[in-house]
C-alpha cells in the first residue's frame, strides 16, 4: 500500500554520471537491496552506445537481473529506435525516452531537434507489440537549460501534448536543477490541463538545493510519481552543471514524515547505501537524513 | 520593496555553534557585507554568559557596530531577564527569547520549564520602556526535540498563545530539524488561528534536507518572515544532532526565482560569503546555489 511511487533512478541517472564504473555484480547487489527496501520501480540502465557511456554497457544484463526481483517494474532509458529495440529485447517493463524541450540541449544530446525526437518516439511506439513494454515520454530540460537558458513553457506543453498522443505516460524533468516551486506548480498544472492523467512523473535535481521543495510543489499539484537517486548521485553528462538528483533517502523521509506512504522501509533503505558505497567506493555520497538519522520516536506513515 | 523578510541569523545561531571563534572585527565585516547585500534584519548575537558560549562574549560590541548600518534591524537573543537587560543596554532593536516547547530541552537549555520561561519573558516585557526594543517570543523545538522526541502540538499552541499576550511577535522554530511540510502547515495554521498576525517568523534547520520544503510550506500558510544562516552554519549546542540552519543563499534563490522579492541582491549575497570564510576559515560552509551558480539568464524577482 502506498500513496506515492518513488522510482529509483540511481543505477541509470546516477551511475551514468559517476566518475567511476560500478562493476556489474555490484549493480545487481545494489538493485536487489533497493528492491528489498521496497522500491517498486527502478530505472536500471540506459540503452545508449557503450562507447558514449561505458557505465551503461552492461544494461541488458542488469535488466535481466532486475526482472528476477519480484514486484519490481524494470525501467530502462532509450534515446532512439535502436536503443528501444535493445530495451525491448532485454525485457524492460517500461522504456523511458527523454525528449528535451530545449532545442540546443536536444541537438547536443541526441543530434535531433525536439520535434524530430518526438517523431522518433512515435516510430518506437508504432513498432511496439501490443504486449510490449510501457512507454514513457519524459520532457527533459522542462524548467530551463544550461545551454539555452530559459525554456518557454509553451514548448514544454506542446511537446508533452505530442508525446501524450502515443505514450502511456508523460513525465516532466528538471534535468539541470533550474526549477522553482512556483514554476513547478504552473507548468505541471498547464500540462495536466492539456493531457490529464497521462501526466505522471516528476524528475527533479537538487542542483540549487530546491529538489525537495519542488517535489512538494509537484505533490501539491497532484503528482504521485517521483524519480530520485540514492545518495544524490546523478546528473546529465551532456548538460554541464547538472549535478545531483533529488536524494531518495531525504525524499522518502519527507513523504513518510508527512504521513504519505511510500511503501519503502526507511531503515532498509538507509542500510542499502552500504551496497552502493561498496560498489562505488570512490564516489561521494550525499544525503541529510542518512547523516542525521531518523528523528527520535519517528514513525513511518501508516 | 520586498514580499518576504529574510532575517540572517548566522552571526548568532551560526557562530554560537561553530567549532572556532570568529574575531570581533571579522564579525563586523561580515555583518556589514550582509547589510550591503540587502539584509534588513540580522540576529547579531546572544546575551548569554560568556563562560557558556565564548563565541557570544562580544555581542554588545557587535550590536553597537550593527546599529551603525543604515536600515538594519539589529536583533539579539536573550535567554532571561539578565540577558534582556544587557541587550537593552546594548541597544538591540529587537530581542528574541527562545521558549522551548519541549520540557526536557527547556530544562537542559535554561534550567526552567516552558511555563517558567514564559513567565521570565513576561517579566522582561513588563519591565520594558515604552520606547524600548521589540520583543519576540520564539517557540523553539516546536516540531520535535532530540531529547524528548515528539512535542505535542497543543503545547506549542498554548505557549505561543501565552507569549502573544505580551510579545510584539511570535515565531515558531524547528530547532533540531524534525519538521515536515505537512506538520509545518498544520502547526502554523493552528497557531495563526489562535494568535492571528502576532505570529510572524519561521525558523527552520536543514538537518534532514527539508529546510526549503518547510519554508515553502510556511510561505503557503502566509508566513512572510524567515530566519536563515549564510552557508548553513548553525545549530543548537544544547540540542545534540541539531545541525545546520536553512541556507540563506538557497532560500533567497528559491524566493527570487519564484518571483518573490526578498530585497536582497543575490550576487552581493554570494560575494559576502568571502567575508564569512575569511573570518572563520576552518569552518565548513554549505550551499547549493553558491556551488552551482545562478542559472543562465536568471532574473531576480521584480
Amino acid at each position: 500500500m502506498s500513496d506515492v511511487l518513488i522510482c529509483e533512478v540511481g543505477p541509470r541517472d546516477g551511475l551514468q554520471n559517476a566518475k567511476h564504473l560500478m562493476p556489474t555484480a555490484a549493480k545487481k547487489r545494489w538493485i536487489s537491496a533497493l528492491a528489498a527496501a521496497g522500491l517498486r520501480e527502478i530505472e536500471v540502465g540506459s540503452f545508449v552506445p557503450a562507447k558514449l557511456i561505458p557505465a551503461m554497457a552492461d544494461t541488458a544484463e542488469v535488466v535481466a537481473h532486475a526482472r528476477t526481483l519480484s514486484g519490481v517494474k524494470v525501467v530502462a532509458l532509450a534515446p532512439n529506435l535502436k536503443g528501444f529495440e535493445r530495451a525491448v529485447a532485454a525485457g524492460a517493463h517500461k522504456i523511458t525516452f527523454p525528449v528535451s524541450a530545449s532545442r540546443r540541449h536536444s541537438e547536443s544530446n541526441v543530434r535531433m531537434s525536439p520535434g524530430q525526437m518526438v517523431e522518433e518516439v512515435r516510430r518506437c511506439a508504432a513498432s511496439r507489440d501490443p504486449h510490449g513494454p510501457e512507454i514513457e515520454g519524459a520532457v527533459s530540460t522542462a524548467f530551463g537549460c544550461t545551454m539555452q537558458g530559459e525554456v518557454p513553457e509553451d514548448d514544454v506543453v506542446r511537446i508533452a501534448a505530442a508525446l501524450a498522443e502515443f505514450c502511456d505516460c508523460v513525465a516532466l524533468a528538471d534535468t539541470v536543477g533550474y526549477a522553482n516551486p512556483a514554476q513547478v506548480r504552473r507548468v505541471f498544472r498547464r500540462v495536466r490541463d492539456e493531457i490529464g492523467d497521462r501526466l505522471e512523473g516528476a524528475h527533479f535535481h537538487n542542483t540549487r538545493g530546491l529538489g525537495l521543495a519542488n517535489a512538494l510543489a509537484a505533490w501539491d499539484e497532484g503528482v504521485r510519481a517521483f524519480d530520485s537517486s540514492m545518495a544524490g548521485l546523478g546528473g546529465c553528462p551532456f548538460a554541464p552543471g547538472a549535478s545531483g538528483n533529488v536524494i531518495t533517502e531525504d525524499l522518502v523521509f519527507m513523504f513518510e514524515s508527512m504521513g504519505v506512504r511510500t511503501g519503502i522501509d526507511l531503515e532498509k533503505l538507509l542500510a542499502a547505501r552500504a551496497t552502493l558505497i561498496d560498489g562505488l567506493p570512490q564516489e561521494p555520497v550525499y544525503g541529510h537524513t542518512p547523516l542525521a538519522g531518523l528523528p527520535k520516536g519517528f514513525r513511518a506513515a501508516a
